[in-house]
This record gives structure tokens, sequence and C-alpha cells, in this order.
């Protein structure tokens, strides 16, 4: 890596109490996440850029450039899949080598500067469908949304490559934005947000103030019920519905939602508005009120895509978007850095292992869009969508994801979700430490960090200690300290040495969750989680029907890592008993019965982590597993 | 009314047992179902002609006749509410005279003779936007789709009063169809059902065999998986995946499904076909095997508006659109018709007490298109809907549904639902036999039931006994007959004299419903149900939070007649718990407690029709409630 910035940058903001770690100040080293991002590197890339290919994206950039001939094909924002490849391969291209990925990526970049205008105006439907009708659709033309992709893509290149070709042309449109809308030019603002985002990580990057200044405008703009909203959903699906500084109810389309939440935290970070604050904890605290699911997924409705009603968190109809468990861990992430607080590191890990690592398939070419919690057998994971948002969404958070392991500030530094890994990095200007990190986590909580480089001043090493974790243990040097507590940043301050060994010993005992009674959809269910890994059971690996399992709460569960099954994970097993339905004789529905429990049959139920279910070909399966005795 | 054909005529269809009654052979007196009449020919007609001004569907037929200028608005399909609005305000005024609805329907029939071409076409879409393309989108075009509402309001039109006004503009449309498409002519059928349907009854009205020959193709062309679905959802949206013959799954598109069936079973009605029949059948069992709500609601998903597996059956975002519970209805009708069977007289009646009727508001002026069975207070009737199927649908089944009461067959009459009513028909040709009903049904179950006219043969009243009847006792003259097997029709053969009684009286004790447990949204919930009415909770009715109520089925329910409630009806009222969840501490998930139950406080429930909810504002509402003891 190029660069001594984040992936995300808050190295200089004002309002960040803590601050992303530059890209080449931390290496994972092999463990739990590198095995997703070498599949995702030498199968998901090449696979999106054949689909890029395939889809017809690339053919549009060639088609806007003159260079083929033909028509424009899919719908009219299929540009963001093309800029988000870009940002995905870009990471990858930082961390090694790969002269086949870095063709494409030189390739395409070339042919994106092809198309753009003159006066740096870039989208490929809009120059090659409807020339006369530039900027004329905001809320559904998706011009001013792909721009943010482009800039996301842009940032991610120059910081991982330290070229300067796509932020060429990414400034340029950028500077068309900030000439058209703003105070005293036009009003409006994107139909989907994004731009907000991706200009403040462009201000970041460049140091452009007018690119700060146009996402505060956008985030302004928003609210006043003018976008026209999506079918029966009202101006809501386009967050438009209350100006975000009055907004208290997370609602409508959910990745729009919190696309518009990640941009608003990253413009508290730069200009500490307190009443953004205050919005986004409203908004947050609404949000894990009733309105995520246990997975982390974000979207409770098919119908616009949308959060749904408090507790209205269905299994099977959940939507889920992995679109929208990554626009949550964006957001969540930037509260971290914004407040420290473990709350959103939690809500951001529950997503991460859960939610969004749902997405990807084992064989990185297969993905979901939807995530739901209860498949009946008929849901799988697709190649590609017509609306392919999510797999290279998928492709660009797996390439970046050490970005969530650490951070400094306060004079010390963080450790947020723990992986093997090697950290160099300042703490503060002129303070260099090193360290190193050696765990099987989220398989085993224990995480042994060695201390490689330190200067003789004290400083802070704080050690998250999840919600989920009751029984923290920490020693240095074999020296016990005060048992860690849950939900919190253990925070050991002292002079280092080079040599003193931390060890945090975060205890994984399967554990079984149940959800607040108002949530209608996992009435007397629970769930098993063993660490932040959430579980489920597959139909493969039961022989009664599984609808008709029941867990016995009473029993001990075991949990035993199999080397074989879906790449080598940990299952967990509980003891249960199979229904006998056939006294129901085919009906779905008769007077109660008052006969009393129907037969069961004792067996033992083998959960699997939630992430790699579908991998077996289609398998019915559930996370919410009904108690002995519910009827 | 002027004919001697029923709503739906079965009069000469070789192949149905029984015989729908001719419009004049009865008459409703005051009670459940008049009170409904009334409303919708005073408010809901008026509103709806309103309506079709208003959202630019009269608007289409003028600038089709040339006279009005401007453009083309709303969706494609819009005549076919139109012709469901004439459908409805034709049957009513053939009931009783209105010379302002007569002058409405013959200035609309007028209007739409006048947009009719020379060669028969009629389409205000097509004539006006796009005459080049008349015939080429046979899957989303919707030409052949509103040209059969167009045939049905035609002989509905003919029935009720005799002119022949609009039966001369559908016959001549009819004509070129089946000019156009057939064996030897072009393929293709309609992407949305309806057009089978509806020229087997225009082939019943006319005796024009290629309209059933042209019913028969259509039903022969789908399932060659042509069809291109819509969004995510494939030929099966369209009912296209397998040709009817080899089909055993409902699936797809719910309200498609079910016309489809309607169309195939008339098709059944006049061949005789086996295969058809067969098919059928498996059909219905798969429908009714986990894929109808207990309202009788069908189509579970929002996404494509479709069944879903089996056994997925959500509370609050399924999707149990109106129009999907009135071509259940005719479905289930006609299977009546075709065997006599009280399974579908069973099936229907729970849709049409329930989640049909819970399609118009008392006002007569609000419609749900969706029928939830939870809400979280929402959720409420609009006055009309861009896509408005709905609202004329439910006219028209209001204004016909006399034709559910009674039938003859096999040299007898039989009755199927129970109503204050005045039957005056013959059972075979030169037999004519009168009866008159009274009745309070279906608040109550007492039924008397008094021949006024009969010759001195033997002849067969057959009454239905409903399967959710258990204590159904029938007495002639005073007489006790055997007592009478819940789900059956009660048969009784004698010599009838003019001043018998027959007393039914059906037992309508509210009971307790419960659901198979493969049923995921209903684990440990009852649905309270008297009758074959199925009752809800409201929050109006209710100090605690709706969501914390528990029923106590221990405990035993009351019902009694409430004159000031939502018209007046059937309240029934239990006792339950409200839990308290101030443990929970806002949070939406935690690790099993094991600390016992919530605290809860004893409630008294109050039950209300289900298919009344809504009517007293934004309201929360649930049918299933949890059990007492349920977490």
């Amino acid at each position: 890596m190029q660069t001594t910035k984040g992936w995300v940058d808050t190295s200089h903001s004002p309002y960040a109490r803590l601050r992303t770690l530059p890209m080449a100040s931390i290496a994972l080293d092999d463990g739990f996440w590198t095995k997703w991002q070498a599949v995702n590197h030498s199968a998901s890339l090449k696979h999106g850029y054949h689909m890029l290919e395939q889809a017809g994206n690339l053919h549009n950039f060639r088609l806007a450039a003159g260079r083929e001939t033909g028509e424009y094909r899919g719908r009219n924002f299929v540009d963001e899949n093309v800029y988000k490849w870009l940002e995905a391969a870009s990471l990858e291209l930082g961390r090694r080598p790969d002269p086949e990925l870095k063709q494409m990526i030189d390739d395409t970049i070339e042919l994106i500067a092809a198309v753009q205008q003159p006066d740096g105006y870039i989208n490929t439907y809009f120059l090659t469908v409807e020339p006369e009708n530039r900027w004329t659709n905001l809320d559904h033309g998706h011009e001013l949304y792909c721009s943010g992709h482009l800039f996301q893509a842009a940032v991610a290149h120059h910081r991982a490559t330290g070229e300067t070709t796509l932020l060429d042309v990414a400034t340029r449109m950028a500077d068309l934005m900030a000439s058209i809308f703003g105070p005293g030019k036009r009003d409006g603002a994107p139909g989907h947000p994004e731009p907000e985002l991706a200009l403040i990580e462009l201000y970041r990057e460049t140091g452009t103030q007018r690119y700060l200044d146009l996402a505060k405008f956008f985030i302004d703009q928003r609210g006043q019920g003018k976008m026209r909203g999506l079918g029966w959903v009202g101006p809501e699906y386009h967050q438009d519905r209350v100006p975000i500084r009055d907004a208290s109810v997370i609602e409508g389309h959910a990745v729009r939602a919190v696309y518009l939440m990640t941009g608003v935290t990253d413009l508290y970070l730069e200009t500490g508005e307190q009443a953004l604050f205050d919005a986004l904890i409203r908004l947050w605290t609404d949000m894990t009120t009733g309105k995520l699911h246990v997975t982390g997924g974000a979207g409770a409705r098919y119908e616009g895509e949308a959060f749904g009603d408090a507790y209205e968190l269905p299994n099977d109809q959940c939507y889920c978007e992995t679109c929208a468990a990554i626009g949550s861990v964006m957001w969540n992430w930037r509260l971290v850095l914004a407040t420290g607080d473990v709350r959103y590191t939690d809500v951001m890990e529950q997503t991460l292992y859960n939610g969004f690592l749902s997405g990807p398939a084992l064989d990185g070419t297969h993905f979901f869009y939807i995530n739901p919690l209860l498949s009946r057998g008929n849901y799988k994971r697709a190649e590609w969508y017509e609306v392919a948002c999510c797999p290279p969404n998928i492709m660009r958070t797996l390439a970046s994801i050490e970005q969530y392991m650490a951070t400094t500030g306060n004079g010390g530094l963080q450790l947020h979700l723990y992986h093997n890994a090697t950290i160099k990095t300042a703490i503060e200007p002129g303070r260099e430490v090193g360290l190193r990190l050696e765990t099987d986590y989220p398989w085993q909580g224990q995480v042994k960090i060695t201390i490689d480089r330190t200067d003789e001043s004290p400083w802070a090493l704080s050690l998250r200690i999840p919600g989920w974790c009751q029984g923290a243990t920490i020693s240095v040097n074999g020296t016990p300290l005060v048992p860690a507590q849950a939900g919190s940043y253990a925070e050991i301050n002292r002079v280092w040495q080079a040599g003193d060994v931390v060890l945090l010993d975060l205890a994984m005992t399967p554990r079984l969750i149940e959800a607040h009674p108002f949530v209608d959809a996992t009435r007397d269910c629970v769930a098993i989680q063993r660490g932040p890994v959430l579980y489920c059971l597959e139909q493969a690996d039961h022989d009664a029907n599984l609808m008709a399992l029941q867990i016995d709460e009473t029993q001990p569960m075991d949990a035993r890592w199999q080397d074989g099954l879906l790449g080598g994970c940990v299952v967990v097993t509980a003891q249960g008993a199979a229904l006998d339905v056939g006294a129901w004789q085919g009906a779905t529905y008769r007077p109660v019965a008052n006969t009393g429990a129907l037969p069961h049959q004792p067996v033992t139920l083998t959960a699997v982590p939630y992430h790699l279910w579908g991998n077996r070909g289609p398998n019915a399966m559930r996370v919410w597993i009904p108690r002995a005795g519910s009827a």
C-alpha cells in the first residue's frame, strides 16, 4: 500500500476521537478473513470483471467513448458496478502485485477517462440514451449516485497505488457537480445517497473544501418531501420525508438510509455539528430498537427494500440486503471513530460476521442479494444480478476488511476486531509502535498480542471486550489484570517494552439468544451464537424435516472444529426433538386440540455458522429454533 | 333482473353437478350482505365513477374516441377499472332502478362503443399510445386481459338489463380475437389470465362456440416458459412455467393463478376433460396445504404478489390481495358447481366473510388492496389506488353475492350460505319451488326455511353444514332429524308441502384455531373464530400494547351482539394477560434469561370481526394471539 491514509481517512478529521490506520500500517496474517480475501482476489474479482463484460457494463463505457456501437444495456445505474469493482480491485492490487489484475484496472480507468466529457461529465446512461436530460431526474437518474462510487474508487485507487489516473477523472466530475449544485446554484440532492460520503472522502484525499461543502449541501437539501418515492412508498423511500436534523425514525429504503447516515456521520466528523450527532444517535437508537435482524441485517421489507416498523423482523420474507449490511457496517464504523463507544463496534461486528458475510459463497462467484433467516429450500446465491449492486460491494468490503481491526487515538492504540496481524503505526506524530496479533478469532477467543516496538513513554493499548462476552480475562506478561467487563474497551496504560505479551481470552461458550416478545416472528424461538458468529440449522445436517425441529434449552451445547465442513468451521451441537406432525393429516388449521404435545423423537441438532449457509446446494435453513414444547 | 341466467351460468354446462340460480330466482331480504350491498350501491359505485373520472380512466376512453385531447393517463391496463365498475353497476341496476346510475352506465357504454374500431379492436392504451404495437406485448400489454373484463361486464349488463349495447361491443372484440389467435393462426396467451373465464361466460351467453374454443386455446398455450416474468420472478409469475395438465404446485402471482384456475374450471365444466379436473384438484390441494392464510387470503409474498412456499404464511408482510381472495372465491365456487363438495364451499365461505370482506371499509369509499393479519398501526384503507384493480372488483363481488347462496341440481335445491332471502326457482324443467329463509347468519346460527311453493313429487333440500360446525341440528315441522355432520350437505329428500318449516341450528360457540407447526409465523398463537367469522384484536379496544397481549386458552370465551360497534357486530371476549416488557430495557435481543416468565397483568381481550378492522382510524391489529406463557 502506497499511502499514509486509511481505507477511510479520519487522520485529520477534527471531531474524530479515533483515527483509522494508514493502509500500510497493518498487514493481516493468515486467518479467518485472509481466506475470504484470497478467494475474493483469485475468484471474485476476475468473475466480477467477466460479469461487467457479460452484463454490458463495460460495453456501455465503450459505447459512450465511441468505441463500440449498439445499445446501452441494463438499468440506468449500472456504472456503479464498474466503479465498485474498480475500488475492490485497486485495494487488492495495493495489497500485492497482480499484473493481470493491474491490466484490467488500467484498461478500465483508461476507458472511463475516455468517456469523460470536456466539462467533466461522466455517466454512460445519460451520455448514450438521454443526452438531453442530464441532471433532470435526480430522484431516479442516479448520475450523482454513480459519481459517488467513482469518487470512492478513485480515492481507493490513489491510496492503494499512488496513481492519480482515476483521481483526476473523479475531481473533474466533482468540480462539475460543485459548479452546478450548491447555494445560489441549483437545488437538489441525489435520489440515492452515496455522493455525500464519497465527496467527504474526496475532500479528505485532496483537501478541496468545496467537496465537503457540496456534501453538506446535499445533506441539507434532503427532507423536503420533494422526491417522488417509489410505487406505494412515499418520500421516505428517498430519505426525503424529514430533514436529517429533525429525524428520529429510521425508515424507507434501507441501503439509502444507512448510506445517508454514513455520509452524515462523515460530515459530523469534519464539522462537529451537534445537531447532526444528536440526530444520528436518535436514528441509531431507533434502528437498534427492533429494526435490525439478529444477523445485523437491515431492511425488513421487500416492499421498497425498506425498514419495517419496530419489531417487524420476519424470518423468511425479510429483505436484509447485503448492501444494507455493508452500509450499516460503514455507518457503525464511523460512529466508532466519532465516539470510541463499543456499542457501535458490537453492531458492526455482529453484521460483519453474519449478515454481511452470508453474502458471498465460499466459491467467491455466487452472492446473496437478500439474506433471509429462514429458507424452505428454494433460495440460493446467484452468480450475478440484473441489479448487481451487492457482488462488487462485497468485493470492496472484503478487500478493505483490515480497516476495522485497529485505530489510534487518545495517545494509544485500540484493537476492535481480532485477527492474525502485524501492526506498525504511529500512535502520535513521532511515536511509532509495533505489535503482532496471533489468534484464531472468531473460532477461538484467545488472542496473543506481542509488542514489537515501542518508545519509553507510557501509552494505552485498548482491547475491545465485546458486549456478548461474559468472562474475558487479560494478562500482561503472565500477570492477570482485573477482570475485563463485557461491552467495554479494556485500557492497559503503561510503559511498554518490546517483547511484552498481552494475552486476551474471550470466553466463547455457545449461547442461546432470545428476541423481544414484540418480535412476532421469533415467538418461543432461540438462536445459537458463539462469539461473534451466529449459527443456523441446515436441512443437510438433519434427517427430520427442518421445520419439525425443536431445541431443548436445558441441555448443554457442544462446540468443536470440523476441518472438512464448509471450508473448516466450528460446529455447535445441541439436543432437541423432531415433531411428528402426522396427526395434522395435511390440514393447515384446526380447532385447538387440547390433546397435549405432538409426539416427538429426540434429535441432536447440528448448527453451522449462518454466514456459511447455502453452500451445499438448495438447502432449507433456519436461524431461530423453536423451543421444546412450543406448538 | 331480466334474465334466466345466473351471475355465472352453468345452466347448460354438461359437466356441472350444480346449476347456478337465474338472477331473478333469488332476492335477498334485509340482513348481513344487504347492508354491504346498500353501501355498495349508494356510496361505492358513485365514488368509483368519480374515481374513474379523477384517475383519467374515462378520459382515456374520450381520448381514444377523439372527444378529448391530452395524454393517456395511468398504467396500460386501467381500462379494466371501467369494465369492472360497469359490471358492478349493471348488476346493481338490475336489482333496482336508479336513473342516475343508469345514466352513468349508458354514457359509459356509449363512450366505449365510440372507441371501438371498425375491426372490433378496443383498448385505450394501445389506441392512443402505441397504435403500431397492437398484440405485440401479450405478456405485459394487457389487451387480452382488459378484453376479458369487457366481456364479463357485457354479460352482466345483458343478464341484468336485457340490453345488448355492451354485449355487441364485446362480441365484436371477441370475434376479432378469435380471428387472430387460435390453431393455425397466432400463438399466444394473455399475460394476465381472465379472458379464459370471460370467454366461456360469453360463450354461455351467446352460444358462440368459437369463444369457448379460444378460451381453451389460451389455456392450452400456457406453460411453455415463454413469458418473461417480472423482476426476479420467472415464468411462474405469468402461470407459464408448466402446462396446466402437468401442474401440481400453485405458485407465482396469486391473482393470475386463481383467475386462471377459475377459467380452467369453467373449461372443465364445459368439456369434462379429466386431465384438467385432476390438475385442478392437485393445485387446490397444494393451495390449501399451507398456502392460504386463515382469512382465506391467497398470496403470501409482496415479491411478485405471489404464493409463497408451503407454510410460508407471514402475518404482517403477507400480501393477501383482495383480488386474490375474489379469485379464490370464483375458483372455489366453480369447484362447488363441478363437484357439489362442501370442502370448496368451506374455503369459499372462509374467504368471503374474512379475507374478501376486509377489503371494503364500512363507508364504502375506502378499500384495502393488501390484507395483513397483523398491523402495528401504520396501515389503512385508501380511497383508490394507482393500480385500482381491487375497489371495483369488490363492487362487482358484493353486487353479485346472491349467486353463492343456492343452486339446483340432482332434482333438488342446495343452500350453501344462509341469508334472509326469497327463492323461487325451477329445480327441474317445470318443477317450480319457492322457499323463504330467515336468519341472522353469520351472527347467529339459526336458520328458518319455509317452503312456499312445491309440487307433490319428492325433492331434496340440501343444507350445507360447514366444516367448522360441531353441533348442527335440523328439524322439519318440529321433528328433529338425525344429527347433521360437520362438513357435509344434509339432504332432506321428501314430499314437501307449502308451509313446511325446516329449522337449522348451526352451533356458533366461539372457538380457538391453531395452525400447523410448520407455519413459522403463528407459533404458539391461536386465532378466534365464531361461525364463519374470524376475529382479531384491535388496539382501540385495549389499554395495554397490543403486542404485549396473550390469551389464556383455559378460560371460557363469551360472545355478544354490540349494536353500536362497527355498524353492529358480535364481539367475542376472552381472558388473557398483558406482558410487562420493562425488563428488556429497550433491547431487541438478549441471552436467554432463564428468569421465568415476564410479569404480566390479567386483561380481558375484546375481539372484533376481522373484516371490520381498520374502521376506527389507524389502529394496530392482530389475528393470531400468543398463548399465555409463550415468550
